[in-house]
């Protein structure tokens, strides 16, 4: 097969780029994602597709929410997109070509798998920290979707039972504990009871109203005892949801990537693997966590290679 | 194809049965589990297999423990199995059949699959309750075995970070509060304080050494306020687990076996489904938890359907 489209469609921009057969990226076009409902975003989606130099034999999408069948159930950072919307469908009459869709965490899974830090593995997880945590299964060297589409869901497995509050109403998940949100909401508590950290003064220093990854970052470089104390929390909490993971599934590589993880570097990833060791039942040689290598093209890539798939 | 044998090697039996292609029982043998090592077991499922009426075209075995290509890689469970065993090597050249073998648990979800509980789902979670807590997964129609072997380790995810002390050296495991093993000894602690639990009458009664789960649902019915109050931190760890399955698998179907559900039936399988719904992210009215059907066969029934696929 020639070409196919990976689509990346998120919250504030949509990637659409053109990929051969060996997972290389040959051209791409970003557009802003309208704020103004499914419609527009479809018209969106295609105008960038057909914006590429050739025409692809096929489009692959990632969309950031539960996907079952080309149905996006629900994407919780695209406005007006509170009801199901059969986006494979609506796209593949715009375009006159096949399309297919899934949830982005699974896409950058499969990203990683064919073409970055997933290369050569059987059963993988990819973590994805960004504002939230989340994850997507390569498993038996296909990208694993559930029943429902609703599979990945990472960041929401219990790891403290009755613990913190999350982000999504429930209590003691992973996501209470990692990922930008939590993690600053946890700063502002801190500070609000009279703590002092690097973080908000970085932050004031680079213009920025939250407390981006490059935030974190320098604040860690500079030892803040805070910024530390946080990751440290956030690692372990990723750590039991990982070793969880490993426990039920037997992975053999587990890919860290998002925003933080691009700031961070394999040392996060060898600060989680170090974690999760003591809680993995059946300890293997062969098991790797690492950090993702893609970073923006994992989504294209994997929507690409899921299109080819088929 | 027509008979394949399955068998199910536990810690003190070895059952053989021979199974047709609708996956029903047409004969059977039980032996003891020699208990002086891996040449002894090898030559009693020989033995049982071919004091089976027909000769089977293949052979499926459901082992104690980690397998991976064939090789049980340890079997806490069966005296002098504390070094990898080929068994399915070994016992093919003992049979002069095919063999396959893989973990009793993932065997047990895989009968409950084809012939049982587990009929017509596509991604289904055997959750096996009897001593400790045992795990196997059939993932899109297939027994998925995990890249090493180690594959469905449910009773060793944690789910309280820092919690109580499971059999295994970890803490916060759901095994360290469900299982007859820690419910028996959070019984004792209790007892040693001072308390009354019907428990202990009954186990006296029935002449047992051990809470078997008959005398956990005898206590159970009579209201009994520790049995009650045990089993209700058993449910709570156990639902977790499976709400923490669900949101990474997306699963439809949980099928809750092993001798405490055998005992408890529905009612158990209910209650855990309750109690995991509050921590399941993507809900969907066609996921069902449900307690096993084929009670004792479900191992020999699923290592029967394992050789039939290869």
């Amino acid at each position: 097969m020639g070409l196919a489209a990976g689509v990346d469609l998120g919250g504030t921009k949509i990637l659409a780029a053109l990929i051969d057969d060996n997972h290389v990226v040959v051209a791409d076009k970003k557009v802003p994602t309208p704020a103004d409902g499914p419609e527009s975003v479809v018209e969106a989606i295609r105008t960038a597709v057909e914006a590429l130099p050739e025409r692809p034999d096929t489009v692959g999408i990632g969309a950031p929410g539960p996907v079952h069948d080309g149905v996006v159930k629900i994407a919780p950072n695209l406005p007006g997109w509170d009801r199901p919307v059969p986006l494979a469908e609506q796209l593949s009459k715009a375009l006159g070509l096949q399309v297919v869709v899934d949830n982005d965490a699974t896409v950058g899974a499969l990203g990683e798998f064919v073409a970055g830090a997933g290369r050569g593995a059987r059963n993988l997880l990819g973590v994805w920290i960004g504002t939230g945590v989340g994850g997507g299964l390569v498993l038996e060297g296909r990208a694993y979707r559930g029943s429902f589409g609703g599979a990945g869901e990472f960041g929401h497995m219990v790891v403290r039972q009755g613990g913190q509050r999350c982000n999504c109403g429930r209590r003691g998940c992973l996501e209470a504990y990692a990922g930008r949100a939590s993690m600053e909401r946890a700063v502002s508590t801190l500070v609000a009871a009279g703590a002092q950290t690097a973080l908000t003064r970085i932050a004031a220093e680079k213009n920025k109203s939250q407390l981006t990854s490059s935030v974190w970052k320098r604040a860690l470089s500079e030892g803040d005892p805070i910024a530390n104390q946080l990751l440290d929390e956030a690692v372990s909490a990723v750590s039991i949801g990982v070793a969880n993971a490993v426990n039920l599934l037997d992975l053999d590589r587990v890919v860290i990537g998002g925003g933080f993880a691009e700031a961070l570097g394999q040392p996060l990833a060898d600060r989680i693997a170090e974690a999760a060791r003591p809680y993995v039942l059946v300890g293997d040689a062969n098991r790797e966590v690492v950090v993702a290598e893609l970073v923006d093209t994992a989504g294209v890539v994997g929507a690409a290679a899921l299109a080819r798939r088929g």
